[in-house]
């Protein structure tokens, strides 16, 4: 998608250089940085700063990890060990694991190593390539959704929380993808953008990109979705997932449970957009999963534009006080109207998440 | 209470310098600054600014600034044209409105001004000497609540939003007052501080009185209690409001129904503490409340200490974003477990309100 007019990936291979190239999301929106990976320890590091963050940019990061680390190692028993310290970054991405584990299956050690190097990177670059086409999918499949509220009241006013744009992914993002098709189709839209403290994905990055795609949104602190579905300013919800359990639980940043909560207060329709390597097939109940805790200065330092335009960071928090910062939380299925997936429209249920596994696209 | 050991209240006279004086809210927690008010101007200024801040508070100040514009000006027809100046500042805070009308009708004309400008003055005190009262009766009913919960539990955690704490009453608190009497009696609780965004009261405020009065608390972002309840990390719920409507309906800070609505899933008490000069006796429905709308600058500046600990705002937001800034939302009495006033603990509907009136304290 767009930055400043001109068209952009989040992640990928630099043909040239023979190296990986990333957007630095830490640095967004007030500076345009592109960050060079060179090695297996250059992607810890930018999953760890969340440089790259998103579920599914998280896995395609991570696959060229393991790409990076065989060309470095050019040893399968070594790189079990290397990958499980990417596996060890963000504990919540489920297409992390999934990434890993899928460019772990292709090194054969019946090959040369230089194909299994090439085997290696032509996977890193399908996992994206198949990323974009699932958000494609999930685009033409949300935009109905779109299509038929507006059918009805001639204006569409979304509320999506943290980023789940393309910034999450490798190009049209889960959440913003079926907006963004919307918009190709002129639609009337407008978009509440949830600020989504403490590390402020909604405004830093959910409202730059829109902006960028010039699409009407409008930020708001976490606190105001309740009044605006009171008031019947919010017509859909949608926003993405950093797992969804296959019970049909879904796991997404913190706050998100909060606005589904409100949004089945006032029946406002609450879709969740994945990729189906989002799916957790594994873990049987949502209090199984491990909810990541981050350190309490992403509450207590803020980034943001001094008078004279440098990017500094304040303290806002009194000297002696302590902060809680888990990353995410649970949205009981019985809050969510549907799932939009790249392989369809279906309800939150174990059958029709189990279903999945046997449609092809 | 206490600020760094020594005992204050949030306004006062000062009699040798027959001068109104309040701590400047805006600097907390970084800095402690007293202002002085002079005159009518400087108390708008004051509220405007949110130098001073919370309903009964709001009230108390006008209060004085009604004394002070008489002494200016020594006529009543031009008062009432200056009541209407200070009515205008904030339009949520039910106690401004009350407190300015007290205020006028002990103006009588047939005294001599100089008479009038002294029962004035004991007029304003008295309100602050009865708002303290008030808060301590809080203390007292809410006590009880904290008991019982302490009794079954051990231990009680719980979860406050914004500040309805002294520095929003003129001592005490209505929120933070049954927290503060179940301190003095040893109980075990912990406090968990809504951050409150957008002006970030619960941790600028609340936070800093809580460790003033050594009170363990942890701030939250406003996107984390929803987990916490899932966990069974919070077994109570006590907020104040700016105004409660003789329906039983709440107006209070910004996200306080978000919370409502998830102590509602999970069965945890909600509790709002006022005292009945909170209570809207004239308005019947929510939906003629009018919220006010503030500046969005309040999301967009973040102020907070730079490295050398100076005092700075810096902006967080895409330089193209806007965003919209309610300031208030309305809970319904349907999420309400029982209202905590200085007449007792009453369960939140008409009848139980109206009957208030009867009740003498």
């Amino acid at each position: 998608m767009l930055i400043n007019n001109k068209s952009y990936r989040t992640i990928w291979f630099d043909e040239k250089i023979h190296k990986v190239k990333i957007i630095d999301q830490t640095q967004l929106p007030f500076c345009f940085s592109i960050v060079t990976l060179n090695n297996l320890k250059d992607v810890i590091n930018a999953i760890n700063k969340m440089q790259v963050r998103g579920a599914p940019l998280i896995g395609a990061t991570a696959a060229y990890g393991i790409y990076l680390a065989y060309r470095d190692l050019k040893d399968k028993s070594r790189i079990q060990k290397e990958a499980n310290k990417i596996k060890n970054t963000r504990p919540t991405a489920i297409n992390l694991f999934w990434a890993v584990d899928k460019m772990l299956s292709i090194i054969k050690e019946s090959l040369p190593p230089s194909i299994i190097e090439k085997n290696l990177l032509d996977q890193a670059n399908k996992i994206c390539e198949k990323d974009i086409e699932r958000c494609i999918n999930i685009g033409e499949y949300g935009l109905r959704v779109i299509e038929q509220i507006h059918q009805e009241k001639g204006k569409v006013n979304i509320l999506t929380h943290c980023n789940a744009g393309w910034l999450a992914t490798i190009d049209w993002g889960t959440a913003t993808a079926p907006i963004y098709f919307a918009k190709k189709k002129d639609l009337n839209i407008h978009v509440w953008v949830d600020e989504t403290r403490p590390r402020n994905q909604g405004a830093s990055l959910t409202s730059f990109e829109l902006n960028n795609e010039n699409i009407e949104n409008t930020i708001i602190a976490d606190n105001s979705a309740g009044i605006l579905m009171q008031r019947g300013q919010i017509d859909l919800c949608i926003v993405g997932a950093d797992r969804v359990i296959f019970s049909g639980d879904v796991v997404n940043k913190i706050g998100t449970f909060l606005k589904a909560l409100a949004a089945k207060e006032f029946n406002i329709p609450f879709y969740v957009a994945i990729p189906t390597n989002t799916i957790d097939w594994k873990t049987k109940s949502f209090v199984n999963v491990k909810i990541e805790e981050r350190n309490q200065d992403e509450l207590r330092k803020v980034k943001g534009l001094n008078k004279n335009n440098q990017l500094i960071t304040v303290d806002i928090y009194p000297k002696d006080s302590i902060a809680y910062n888990p990353a995410f939380d649970i949205t009981p299925k019985k809050l969510v109207t549907k799932l939009i997936t790249n392989k369809g429209i279906i309800n939150p249920n174990q059958d029709e998440i189990l279903a999945l596994k046997n449609v092809r696209n």
